[in-house]
């Protein structure tokens, strides 16, 4: 019974403790990993309790990026100034509106040295820059574009540079290790070098809390007995979102029912409400990373239009922001036009990496055609294509902005692609937390002994996102959740 | 100090009791007005505490819609059919998406049982039919559509009913009282009646719980002093929406910074941070009732294009329907694109009530002028414009659905209207509570002794709204808070 509430527990309840230590992290996924070392490095017995069994979480199966920038040794490398100025501006203009300003300058000034922290902690990165439309590098390359720098309407108001980071592949030799294992696996590493300890299989229920409402420790599950875990110092949630818990998507960010994308069945809300049956703030628990299910290198070769016909972003910008206006602005509706030159540019027998060869889904002589087999109102597609045609005659795409480079009249035979309901995402809100990864209560004031991090958190994205903003503002307000559980 | 906080106060702490009920009500707009008459019929003593001087809220202030259908008396005798499912399943597209159905049922099967109840407690309702564009109607009219019922997309899936029921005006006799004021006036002389008490000038800081959780009570500030009120059956928290609280606008709703509308002072999400301090679960915090500051009459003989001169709906829905299309979903920027005709016909000089006589933002010799002008680029609002022309000369409006009525190619001299910016608007979010107003804690269970209603709860809007859906669901849930209260 103790363990189904996600209501505190009072201490002077515990009869004894099973496990204790002087911090305790729950969950062993990017923000877990990142603050169990800064714990373990503060001087503090760390233990990390971890539901599956093994760690890694969300972001062992992940891409990698890592969003990181200001003049990394890696952008330098590459050959991309980069400045801390630049990157708060950019950060603040494309993940709001409303962005915690104080936790993106934190972010930003520290970044240069969060890319050595990782670094020093054995996550490696290759020198070699991929500047081609797409989520993610063609080969094991570190740096990339992944978040709409280089695109409208970013492109001319801040100084573009890439900043998505992305920990070398292993491909060759284990067939399957992408970026976010080989960003996971140095981590624990250095975490048990360090002596953190793990306990897997231990499912995290709650929390216990003293008279004075402090945090000292949680109540968990384990193979379904109740275990009792004490915190000397402070507890870190790091339980990721609650993008499979479909209450909470329906009371918070409903366009995403029954499209949970890149996360874990494990990402069940528990610490969100763990923390609110404390009295913790949320922020932004409608936002949401969304994942189009369309090739980039096709989108920026045609136009996307919405149910009426009408385009509505620059192709060539970060798909998570494609994403983001298909799901929340166009009804999740969308179409990519296409023509022949530019299927066979990218698909056609001299492309390379065309294992799977997606088909439109109407191919048809004219864009009158089109329109009528596509089901639209007489005029409503052809108009687009002219106006979109009659400017790229000249190479202009003045009412999106798209990059001169994939700017060119969409002739025949043409096609388009049904993207309608094609999206998944999860949501980026959680606990309202300080820069020091307290958690705030709703009267403004911390909890004390209770601190989290990663995706239970609402972070660096109040609205907007860039690739490697998870990964990045997990690790990086992660280890201020260790410090600041250690320093208690 | 006691009383700056939000955190919930133990009972132990309180030396004594300044005052004392049954049932304890804070707020006196519409959802403390129907909570303290229920609680009252059932026996209760009732204190209604109220922050300003005077009862009325934002209840007293606004035009004075109330949602009901399902065949009310008023629908009979102005000859509309209405059903309970008919209202059901539009609530249910409307209001949502992820409306909380349980909720919405129960609201639809009241609903003629609700209007008869307001009907003896004194409000007038004038059998009269009003079928004119407009956010009102013109006179003392008290039926209306006022949620899109009878636009696209809703007119031909579901048989539309007009359910705008509205408190007939007495103008005449004293030059400003609205529809508001004629249904708050006599509920608060019904609660009179009834033997209800209210303190004004009592601005409720937080609860009293007892050693079990249970809300016992409410600690308050009266002119710099704080006071004890003491519930001995149950506290109904009826404080209004958190619109001016700006920290909780951009944590929750951060296209509404900067613009409340139809919203007071007194709505600083108090009641919400109260609820949440004891770890009440909340619902749907992003979304908004928008108004959009346009002659509905203009837009309908127009086309509403965005930014880009693309048109994104249907012109003669509900004009809150296109606040929030224009205010979600085109990043608050629009323009209403009219001839002379259309304008002569509005405002001409033979039109009545044109006190206000708005001009257009730039008036043209042709589209072509028009686009020029406005900044779009070549192509942009003329492909608009003609693919509109093409079928309005048939009639028919393919791509929107505007009803027939309204769809007639747009002329020469041609004119637009820059509405950018112009919206405002207030959260529909709130506390989540059950169909019987109990406030519902994170874990599931309600959080025994507390009640709420009123724009601080998550009511029978998830994301789309109508007008009367305030004062609908808090007049309706209001009831039920104060019922459930007084049975405890």
């Amino acid at each position: 019974m103790l363990a189904e509430t996600v209501r505190p527990v009072l201490e002077s309840e515990i009869a004894e403790w099973d496990l204790e230590a002087d911090v305790v992290v729950a969950g062993y996924g990017i923000a877990g990993a990142a603050a169990a070392i800064e714990a373990a490095r503060a001087g503090a017995e760390v233990l990390v309790l971890e539901r599956s069994g093994g760690w890694g979480g969300a972001a062992s199966m992940a891409g990698g990026f890592i969003y990181l920038g200001g003049g990394t040794p890696l952008q330098k490398a590459c050959g991309f100034d980069d400045t801390v100025e630049n990157m708060k501006a950019f950060m603040k203009a494309a993940l709001g509106p409303a962005t915690d300003d104080e936790k993106i300058d934190a972010y930003c000034e520290g970044s240069v040295e969060h890319y050595n922290w990782l670094v020093d902690a054995g996550v490696p990165f290759k020198e070699e820059f991929w500047g081609e439309p797409g989520w993610e590098p063609a080969h094991d390359e570190g740096l990339m574009y992944s978040g709409g720098e280089n695109a409208a309407p970013f492109r001319d108001l801040i100084p573009p540079a890439p900043r998505g980071h992305l920990p070398r592949m292993d491909n060759k030799k284990t067939g399957e290790r992408g970026g976010g294992y080989m960003l996971m696996k140095p981590l624990v590493e250095t975490a048990e070098k360090l002596g953190v300890k793990a306990e897997y299989d231990v499912r995290v229920q709650t929390v216990v809390v003293d008279e004075g409402g402090a945090v000292t420790g949680v109540v968990a599950r384990r193979y379904g007995r109740t275990i009792t875990v004490r915190a000397r110092r402070g507890v870190v949630l790091a339980m990721g979102s609650f993008a499979f818990d479909e209450a909470m998507v329906r009371d918070h960010a409903p366009v995403l029912v029954g499209r949970p994308g890149s996360a874990i069945e494990a990402h069940d809300g528990r610490a969100i409400r763990i923390g609110q049956a404390l009295g913790a703030a949320t922020a932004h628990m409608d936002a949401a990373e969304v994942a189009v299910h369309a090739a980039p290198q096709l989108m920026v070769r045609g136009i996307l239009v919405n149910a009426h016909g009408q385009r509505f972003i620059a192709e060539d910008t970060y798909p998570g922001r494609i994403g983001q206006a298909m799901l929340f602005h166009q009804n999740n509706e969308a179409f990519l036009i296409i023509d022949q030159q530019a299927y066979d540019e990218v698909l056609g027998p001299d492309a390379t990496g065309t294992a799977r060869r997606p088909e439109p889904t109407w191919v048809c002589e004219s864009a009158d055609e089109l329109e009528e087999e596509m089901g639209l109102p007489a005029g409503a597609l052809t108009s687009t294509v002219n106006v979109y045609n009659a400017h790229a005659a000249d190479g202009s795409d003045p009412l999106f902005s798209k990059d001169a480079k994939w700017v060119r009249p969409i002739r025949t035979p043409i096609a388009a692609f049904d993207l309608r309901g094609m999206t998944s995402g999860f949501p980026l809100g959680g606990l309202k937390t300080g820069v020091d990864s307290e958690v705030l209560h709703v009267s403004g004031e911390p909890i004390p002994g209770l601190f989290a991090a990663g995706r239970c958190t609402a972070g660096v994205c109040a609205g907007g996102y860039a690739s490697g903003a998870s990964l990045g503002d997990g690790s990086f307000f992660g280890r201020r959740a260790g410090m600041s559980a250690a320093r208690r």
